[in-house]
């Protein structure tokens, strides 16, 4: 029987997709609080770094400078959070946020501090078309 | 002027130093609710991964790789947490975490949660022990 991989629905629910770097397919978190992007390698069945090959852990490791860059380009930004969590969705996935001193839950991790705001629909497809460019996605 | 790397005061404050792997300074965190290593990368004024060299930045994924390894297998836990958040502690440090199902934030990320449980002396030295051989690192 083939394993496929197949986005775990929480984070199909709530996220729109910007398109696949070469291992992990690329997510913006619907909550216009923060921006927010989620990485999914697209691997069946893995729930911890750890458990992915040595060059997988290379390839998101550069995935994750590339969207940390991209979110630092086209946001103004004061720090970067990056988090691999899963506690919740066992898919593995890697959160990539850009913190502002003035959103909603600084300094506190963003994780339950606040109800997530929907984009304007036009924003939104703004900033995942500018996503998209900057990251150079298949789309 | 020589710019040399120092512990920020709050990460010492609330840690015990396990050692230096090549890059990272290892601390375990003064909280027995869960075993929790902070990797710190010995150089100065850095705050984002991506601020790195990208030699650093592979360095510091097998680095981190290392320490989940260790806490996995020296402990039992049900998923690993890692995260760079640094919204507070400016130094780049990446939290390596042990989760269980039974811990007291699961299954919420761990700041501000709870408030840290000091380990009995013999228990913070037979881990910090336990953890330094498993990294081999330089105590």
């Amino acid at each position: 029987m083939a394993v496929t991989f197949s986005l775990h629905p929480q984070l199909a629910a709530d996220t729109t997709p910007v398109g696949d770097l070469p291992l992990s397919r690329v997510l913006l978190m619907n909550d216009a609080n923060f921006p927010w992007l989620i990485l999914v390698p697209r691997l069946p069945a893995v729930t911890e770094i750890i458990d992915l090959e040595e060059n997988a852990q290379l390839q998101l490791t550069a995935e994750i400078a590339q969207a940390s860059a991209a979110l630092r380009n086209l946001t103004t930004c004061d720090k970067l959070n990056i988090a691999a969590l899963g506690n919740v969705v066992p898919q593995l996935h890697v959160h990539v946020i850009a913190r502002r001193r003035s959103d909603i839950a600084w300094p506190k991790p963003v994780w339950g501090v606040a109800a997530a705001e929907p984009y304007a629909p036009a924003a939104r497809e703004a900033l995942v078309a500018a996503l998209g460019r900057a990251l150079q996605v298949r789309q």
